[in-house]
């Protein structure tokens, strides 16, 4: 217990050795790794619904069989502004995703990295508005498309473009999955979050 | 400095008796207070912009003052799910946000209440997504009921019902700022949550 044998063993801790029984903040950093890795899997899900969705929304189309003289009897996305503000804002969000994969990357090899994930939080709460924005839009107008509203005689629409409006209807549930999904990477991110 | 004279000193500093110099613990404590009373002041200002958007919509009602014999031209909201949807909703997020405010009082009490956070932050993220849900909705059939659609031959009603589509699109606007109050109110607790 003498000064001089004592400085070399506590420089030798004081650079980290890792001791054979992990401490609780080694715990800790291992659960926030697991953490880490499930939000870089439900990042991969959420790519796969909003760009799904905006690519089965983009190319949905319908050319009916029968046709006039001077007409032609199609419905495309891009006949209802909503839709296209749908192809748009899911676009954008499968964007952000990409882009937030290697910052979610960087969150696994350094599960300690606050500001990154206070970022990463902050950016998904904005991510999940746009999606279910256009998400609820577009299932407002589906709605519609399918069962008309006799009070303000817009009829429906899908009785005669039956295949169009499958595609809007698929679109817009992959688009909620995708919201389900930015729902639980906040709670996650949040879960990291606090102190203990 | 003996022994009998010191203790009555120590015992009345943990008892809490502020030094005159702020240390950084008590400094960051002050922070997270403020941020836990500017917490409290959103949440009034989203408990209005909700309530007022939900009586709003919930009171919109237009009767044409011309009739026939068999037809009284009447408008309401209970005519289009959407809207009985945004009232709902809206009332809902509404009630949350009154429940909500105990908690928000006992977190500027508490400061380094981290599960009392946690937990405010996860159901602010839930409304969040009530909220916006149904504006973005009652938003899409609004915008309808001005523009009508050509494609599908939806005609706008608001050249009839001018009143009624006004008060609508009053109550959506009013939604939409409950909606950006939400998004503040998660950024807050995120910055509250993280640990220095």
């Amino acid at each position: 217990m003498s000064g001089t044998i004592e400085v070399p063993e506590s420089s030798s801790v004081a650079k980290g050795k890792a001791p054979l029984i992990a401490t609780p903040a080694q715990e800790k950093a291992g659960w926030k790794k697991g953490v880490a890795i499930i939000d870089f899997l439900l990042r991969l899900g959420a790519i796969g619904s909003a760009l799904g969705a905006a690519a089965s929304m983009g190319t949905s189309d319908e050319i009916l069989p029968f046709f006039t003289q001077f007409f032609q009897f199609e419905a495309s996305y891009d006949d209802l502004p909503t839709f296209q503000f749908f192809v748009i804002a899911m676009a954008i969000v499968g964007g952000y995703l990409v882009l937030s994969l290697p910052f979610s990357i960087v969150a696994i090899v350094r599960p300690n990295a606050v500001g990154l994930r206070l970022l990463l939080l902050i950016l998904d709460v904005v991510a999940l508005t746009l999606a279910n924005s256009s998400a609820s839009a577009a299932a407002a107008i589906v709605y519609l498309a399918h069962n008309g509203n006799s009070n303000t005689n817009w009829l429906a629409i899908c009785q005669q473009f039956g295949d169009f409006c499958q595609t809007a209807s698929g679109a817009v549930v992959a688009s909620f999955i995708a919201v389900v999904l930015f729902m639980f990477l906040i709670a996650l991110s949040a879960l990291a979050l606090r102190r203990h």
